[in-house]
């Protein structure tokens, strides 16, 4: 997903001129003090290793010994669980697979929360529910730590690259001590709002993604059935009103452009089961805000049965050949 | 739809030079003949003034009277049915309401093809099947005329300005002939294939337009619920992948742009009705052709409950609207 | 199908006895006089040879030399077309699969409308879109002749024993005469109302079996997952407002029930892609009235992508192991 | 929804004579000593009085004070928290509007399990995620307490009158103790697993019931504007496979059915936000088990759309006034 968020760099800029630097933290000052990095899995160790790379000491743990092997011969301290990792750092980033991780790795028996420092500023990566990061939010401050969710788009590729694009929510007070260490992992940080936006941004993106990706799989399809030349059919597009990413960036059809997953079989990419991931999440704050999503859920339920049916490690631009194949005779 | 194929000109001039200027056809040549126009509604009508003003005579017809007579006012000749235009005109176009309107018109008791010449070009500019077309074209063949789908992007203010984009099919031997009458009506002329091509690439823009739309209203609503701000999730969905023109270009919420019809109460623009007449049209090629267009086909049925409760005439991005209503307590 | 239309009869008690004997034309008192059928084909074929076996003179016809040579072996008269049907039968029966055969059949150069007699009865038992059913009747009455749609319920094996069901639209006054030959090749008829109505009712009533079926599937497969025992479930489904036809009477979920298409692989029943057919024609009527059908539109999107998938020719009820599958890990 | 679960006494002779009776614990013979009852709102207040009826002593608690005057004056004894509850009974029923509510009356600060006897019986009526009553079951389990979760179909007038229907979940040695109290409040009780399939049976069944309704509202409409009488087409359809309970217990359409809401402009029933409620549930259960529910995921976006514009409170089968009115002109 090299095209995403290319322009950001310049929001940032607007945005960043708001921010009142009196009130920038002592901590964020205090630079080249170390990291704590929980969840070393192919996106957490190369955001772990970055940050070694930008100087920063780094205290690691995860639940896989080898993970954790893998970054100590990088430079890292490796220690037993969350609780001791907070311990050692008052800054810590998670990047973990779901909420239970998460909500296990903070409020469980050996989590972070245990053993934190007033003043601690915690990060977290990874992509869940909104409702989850404001319930650690809650609990973070009540230790009197501060709690920011910070997920990510871009894959391992722009992981290794520090390439990655942050979505923030929490207090902006604390963005700046944020951003300094995003930006050894990231080309682009932006601040969505309080505790829980950086992820909503993030599910609303991909709900809308996924609802482009599969509306222009069936448009082409339907075009192409109907006599259109498919390079044509993207050119009249993307020139027009339908014109969206997927038409424009990552067409789904083969043979119409050239460096995207539709030109390599599908592979690469994103993964169809992670799209349903997100998807699911996008589902779950709609039905608990009561909010009507009537291609989204589509778009959740097409994924999800694509994901059954021979195409979860494909990438989800794969819907085109889904949805492309003829009738049987 | 200001920003509708706005780089066409640039794939026009590439296209065009792969027309053999040999092939072009005398009538082509021989301009400032007569002019046929049949149906002069809210459309029809600035057209055919446009080719008034462009020098071209007239020769017009439609089932209403005071249509005729305004049209007549501004200089063309009426005669009383479509075989009388075609016994006068050489290159007639049509621009009617639906599949059954062209039918007749071309067919009927009365059409143009009880009267037509050989060698007559017939641009029909209707939004109709396909299907429907490809019939007119075998029909107009047997005839020794030749017939071409030419339906247009833009309303009646495009119509108006000759500001129309032109999505053209038919034999490319006669596309310059076609495209001589269609520049004095519209600002972009696209030559999409064999016939009915035209017609296919007008669906399919709008049938990915429709599900952009409200893809980009349901993610708009859900976002503003989960604490973002309309404008900034604007931003970072325009700058991120789940970008495309009805979130960057037309956006359905409030107060997100100015000179859009959110910004006016959702008046003006393109309306639902007219939307599900498209729709409409996707469903029954889709059908036909036996593709499936599940998002597509979900889009109509948005569209088709809104057009009975109160959407019928508002712009087709009220859909936001619709959707973002409060759950009663 | 067997549980369909059980309770027909009784209705029919009722409804008969609004029929005006008097109106009772002469031609249906004409027992025994030659019957036309045009349409030799699955269906067609045993519905043919069951008037022969009650004693009717057969004129037949069909595209296809072999149907015609069985059904002269049967003890038909074959004839090339159908206008000599036409010549030598005033009450013609047609079965044919869509509705450019039926307009060619009866409308086209050779077509019945040809040479039809005064006072012909056409009776049209193909399942097609009812507009094409009402543009017949309009032209038969022009040429003095009487045409009635009449399409059935039950498969092949039903056509065989005349077990069908046939739905009849049309003028009251002929559905005696009418009745008089279809009571020959099925178990119930049930009169609709004027042309076309019987086609709306095999259409809704297949919609709303499609939307059941899918809906059981769905309902049963989450119903496994999470923990219930699936003939413990169709238990209370079927006890409960959960009930329909597709839970009680042919559960889609293997080793439920017995006797139906689940228990046997998905073989025999009514197959997909017929089942899409009907969709089709349902979302066109749907799509062409205004008439919005959200649920049976994404039925027929389902069936669409299941036909194209490996399930063509498996029983509709196969949509349960179409969403069964696990999720690839 | 008097039709509901008509057969189950037949069916729970047979479940019950699996049960071995050397396994029923004594508490379930100590009858008449007092049950407790927290949740004392339009469902649970009639429910804790048939208690009252039936003998048993009653303890109980409610967030709001008029509803806990209202069941001291019917003769039961207030406690102040469910801890004081748990503390003065040992089978306690518990009967709230939703998992969060459930979550802290069970293992809140002041709740049940804070002040827990070992062996205590409980038994939640509440519709609620099956998931959550897992983690109470468990959390139970660790006191040395038996968690059940017990659902019930019927609404306020069928609690009144002691007719609702219980779906029961939990350890089969404890279903006989459950039953004994269960039966005082309703018609039939039926076992369906462990626990959480209480749960499962009935959001399964209000799901296919959702989707039942909705494919009726559409199919009836859809055929009333292809001219077919209403009364006629539910007859059609409820002799054929188009037939369920929203079809033949509970017809949406006004003029079809005396005696259920379609007759009294939907007026009582079941609303439609309750049943928007229980797709939420069924929505979530299936995303977090990765199970496809294409058709039940519509319904829901149905029903939450309908939420919103005025049908929040009318019975769930004004569905078919959403969809029926005619396109503005």
């Amino acid at each position: 997903m090299a095209a995403f968020f290319r322009r950001s760099r310049h929001l940032l800029l607007r945005w960043n001129k708001h921010v009142d630097l009196a009130h920038v933290s002592v901590r964020s000052m205090a630079s080249k003090t170390p990291v704590g990095f929980i969840g070393l899995g192919n996106m957490g160790s190369p955001m772990a290793k970055n940050l070694l790379k930008n100087g920063y000491p780094v205290i690691a743990t995860d639940v896989f010994p080898e993970s954790c092997k893998e970054l100590q011969d990088a430079g890292a301290q490796v220690v037993d669980s969350p609780a001791e990792v907070a311990e050692r750092a008052d800054r810590i980033i998670t990047m973990l697979p779901s909420s239970p991780n998460v909500t296990e790795v903070y409020t469980g028996p050996n989590g972070i929360l245990k053993k934190i420092k007033k003043g601690t500023l915690l990060i977290d990566s990874s992509t869940i529910d909104p409702a989850v990061s404001r319930e650690m939010a809650v609990a973070a401050e009540k230790m009197g730590a501060v709690f920011m969710d910070a997920p990510v788009s871009g894959g391992v590729g722009a992981a290794s690259l520090a390439k990655l694009t942050f979505m923030v929510g929490g207090v902006e007070e604390e963005y700046n001590a944020a951003q300094e260490l995003l930006t050894c992992m990231g080309a682009n940080v932006v601040y969505c709002g309080q505790v829980g936006t950086g992820q909503a941004a993030k599910i609303c993106n991909n709900m809308l993604l996924a609802i482009g990706m599969i509306g222009t799989a069936e448009t082409m399809n339907l075009g192409i059935r109907l006599g259109l030349d498919p390079k044509l059919l993207a050119q009249i597009l993307n020139m027009s009103s339908g014109r969206c990413w997927s038409s424009d960036k990552y067409n789904p059809v083969p043979g119409v452009m050239e460096g995207v997953p539709s030109a390599n079989n599908y592979q690469g990419g994103f993964g169809t089961t992670l799209m349903a991931k997100d998807l699911g999440l996008a589902q779950n704050t709609a039905t608990n805000t009561k909010t009507p999503v009537p291609l989204g859920s589509l778009a959740h339920q097409i994924y999800r049965v694509m994901s059954s049916r021979g195409y979860a490690n494909k990438d989800f631009s794969s819907v085109f050949q889904f949805l492309r194949e003829e009738e049987e005779k």
